[in-house]
C-alpha cells in the first residue's frame, strides 16, 4: 500500500505492507544509484533481531553503524559520534542514510541526515509500531539533558518503508504502547473508527491484515495533517492530542519505564476529561474509553506515583507552551480536534478528577 | 536601503546603512512584540567594541549571552552550551535570537536558531565586512573536529540588519578579508564592476558612502542567486568562487592565522589560472588582478608555506566534491561563472603555475 505526502518542502510516499522490503527499496532504485554511499543507521537489538532478513532484502551495497539503543541514542554525545563516523567513511552530501529502527533511531538519524553537511538525503525504515508515527512527518530530534526532542528539526525523508514483517519481535508492551498513537490518531479523525477500535479485539491481538490496515489508516491521517501544516503552525498541534499530560508522566517516571504510547494513552484520559469542560464529549464516552485501556492493560497506576506537584514541572516545559501558558489539544466531539488554552488551576482540577475517576473503576 | 530576499522556504529584507540600527529595528516592530523573549548572542569582542552603541539604539527588553571569540564560538561544546543557556532562559518556540557578531556569531547562533525546539525565528545583525556575506542567504554551520562547517542547516533569518557603524573597530586585516568576497561577488556577476574596484582606491582604504554602495551591491548579487537556488543544487554552487583552494590554504594554516577572505583571495587567482585552461580568460587579466590583490596586502607568501600535497588532503574534503571528485567554479569571462570538474593532476598542475606566478612577480 502507498500514501503519500505532499509537504512544501518534499513530497515522498510511505510503503507499508507485510514482506513488501525488496519491492518497495527496488522502486528506490534511481535514489539507491544516485548515492555515492549508502549507511544504515540502527540500534543494537534492532539489529540483532533483523540483520538476517534485512540483509537477505536488501539488494544494494551498504555500511551498517550500530548504535545504542533506547534514548541514548538521542544523546548529544551519540549525535556527536555519528557525525565522526560519517566524516571519517567520508560521506558527501550525496550519501544516502537510512534510518533502520524505532523512533528513536529515526529522530536521531533525522536529524543527522538533516544537519550532516547542511542536510543530505534519508529514508525512514520503521522497526515499530510507534514508529508508524514517527517516522512519518519530518520531525527529527536528539534530547537534551534539560528537556526530550528539544533539539532537532522538521526534515523530511526521501522515502518512509514499513514492511510490517519487523514488527514480530516486538514485546506485547511495544505494540500497546504503539497502538496508543494508532487510537490517537482515530481520536482526533475519524469517531466511526473509534467505535471499531473500542468494540473490537485486544489491541497485542489483532489479526495481521488489520493491523496493517490500522497502520495505514492512521499515517494517512497523519500526512493529511502534514500536508496542510509541516512546521506545526496550526493544525498539526492535533497530533498532540494526549500528549502534554502524557509526556509529564513519562518524564516524571523517568523515560523508558512507562512506555511513550503507555503515557499517551493516560494522556488521552486526561484530555477526554478536558474535552468535557471544554468540548461537547460526555463523560459516558471517558469512563467507556477508560475501560476499554485498562482492559488493554495500559498502566494507569503510574498516575498515583506522582503528585500533580511534580507533574507539574514537566507540563510547563511543553514545546507547545506559549508565552509560560499551557495548551492542549481537546476533541470538540470525537474525531473533531482543537487547541484550547488552559489554567494550571483547571489542570489541577482535572487532574483530581482523573486520580477519583481511576480509584473508582 | 533595502534588499529582499525572496528564497522558497522564507522571505525577508536586508537593511544596510550608516546609522540606520534604531529605524531598522522599529521597522520589525512586530516581530520583536510577538517574541517572549529576545536573546542577543555575540562575542566577547563585539560585545566589548559595540556594547554602548548597541544599547543606546535597542528599544527593546533583551538578554544577552556573550560567549567565546573567533572559531570557539563554532565548536561543538559551546553549541551545546548555548542549547543550555536557552533552556535555563525558559525559552520557547516564540523566542526570538539576534545574531550580533561576525560570521562564526551568525553561523552558530543561526544554527542554533534552526534547531532550537526545531527552529526559532532569528535576525542576523553582521558587525564585519565578511559577514556581509555570510548574514545573508540561511548558510548556518558549527565545526567539527574533523571539518570546519560539516554541521548545519539551511534557515533563513526573519530579517538582516547591517549597520556599517560598526565596521569602525574592524582591524586593517578584517578589511581586506571582507572586502574578498565583495570582490569574489564582482568577479561572478559584472565586468564593469570588477573594472572600477582594480581601478579604485585601495580596498582598505574606501570612502564610506562607496563601501556601503559595494557592500549592498554584493548583497544584491548573493540575494539574486539564493533566490534561484536556496540549498546549493545548482547556480548558488557560484558563490564559491575561490573557496575551494582558498579553504585548503585557511585549514592547512590553521584557521585564523590566514583570515578566511585573504586565503579566498589566494583561491580567486587559482580559479583565475584555472579559468584561463577551462574558460576565457586570459592571462594578462589574470597577473593584473594578482597585481591588484598584492597591492592590497593580500597575504600570497602564505602559498609558499605549503607544498600541493599538504594541500591535497583539504581539497578532497571540500563539500562540493561529488564522489571524490573535485569540483571547481571558473568563470567562462569575467562575470559568468560555471562549476567545472578538475582531476587533481590538472590541480598540481596549475598549483605550480601559481608558484611560478608568485615567483615572477
Amino acid at each position: 500500500m502507498e500514501i503519500p505526502v505532499k509537504t512544501p518542502s518534499h513530497s515522498y510516499a510511505v510503503t507499508i505492507g507485510k514482506g513488501i522490503l525488496r519491492e518497495a527499496l527496488t522502486a528506490q532504485h534511481d535514489l539507491f544509484t544516485k548515492a555515492d554511499k549508502i549507511i544504515v543507521l540502527t540500534d543494537e537489538n534492532v539489529w540483532t533481531a533483523q540483520q538476517s532478513y534485512f540483509e537477505a532484502n536488501f539488494p544494494y551495497i551498504f555500511e551498517v553503524h550500530v548504535m545504542p539503543a533506547g534514548e541514548k541514542c538521542k544523546s548529544f554525545e551519540n549525535y556527536n559520534e555519528v557525525q565522526t563516523y560519517l566524516l571519517k567513511q567520508k560521506c558527501t552530501r550525496k550519501s544516502l542514510i537510512i534510518a533502520f529502527g524505532g523512533g528513536a533511531v529515526g529522530d536521531l538519524a533525522g536529524f543527522v541526515a538533516a544537519t550532516y553537511m547542511r542536510g543530505i538525503p534519508f529514508i525512514q525504515m520503521p522497526t515499530t509500531i510507534l514508529a508508524h508515527d514517527s517516522a512519518v512527518g519530518g520531525k527529527t530530534a536528539i534530547n537534551h539533558e534539560l528537556g526530550k526532542n528539544m533539539i532537532g528539526a522538521f526534515y523530511q525523508p526521501e522515502a518512509v518503508i514499513f514492511d510490517i514483517t519487523f514488527l514480530h519481535s516486538l514485546s506485547e508492551k511495544e505494540v500497546r504502547s504503539g497502538m496508543a498513537e494508532v487510537i490517537k490518531h482515530a481520536l482526533i479523525s475519524d469517531a466511526q473508527w473509534v467505535e471499531e477500535l473500542l468494540e473490537g479485539d485486544h489491541v497485542t491481538e489483532l489479526p495481521e491484515d488489520l493491523l496493517a490496515n490500522y497502520l495505514a489508516h492512521g499515517i494517512q491521517v497523519k500526512a493529511t495533517i502534514v500536508e496542510q501544516d509541516e512546521t506545526e503552525q496550526s493544525v498539526r498541534k492535533y497530533l498532540n492530542l494526549g500528549h502534554t499530560y502524557g509526556h509529564a508522566i513519562e518524564a516524571a517516571a523517568g523515560y523508558g519505564r512507562v512506555a511513550h504510547g503507555e503515557a499517551v494513552m493516560i494522556g488521552l484520559i486526561f484530555s477526554l476529561l478536558l474535552s468535557e469542560k471544554f468540548g461537547k464529549v460526555n463523560h459516558q464516552f471517558t469512563k467507556r474509553f477508560l475501560h476499554f485501556a485498562m482492559e488493554n492493560g495500559y498502566p494507569f497506576e503510574a498516575v498515583r506515583e506522582f503528585t500533580f506537584e511534580q507533574l507539574t514541572e514537566y507540563l510547563l516545559k511543553d514545546k507547545k507552551a506559549d508565552y509560560g501558558q499551557l495548551q492542549f489539544v481537546l476533541l470538540e466531539t470525537i474525531g473533531q480536534p482543537f487547541v484550547q488554552k488552559v489554567e494550571l488551576e483547571q489542570c489541577r482540577e482535572i487532574d483530581r478528577q482523573l486520580r477519583a475517576l481511576l480509584a473508582e473503576v
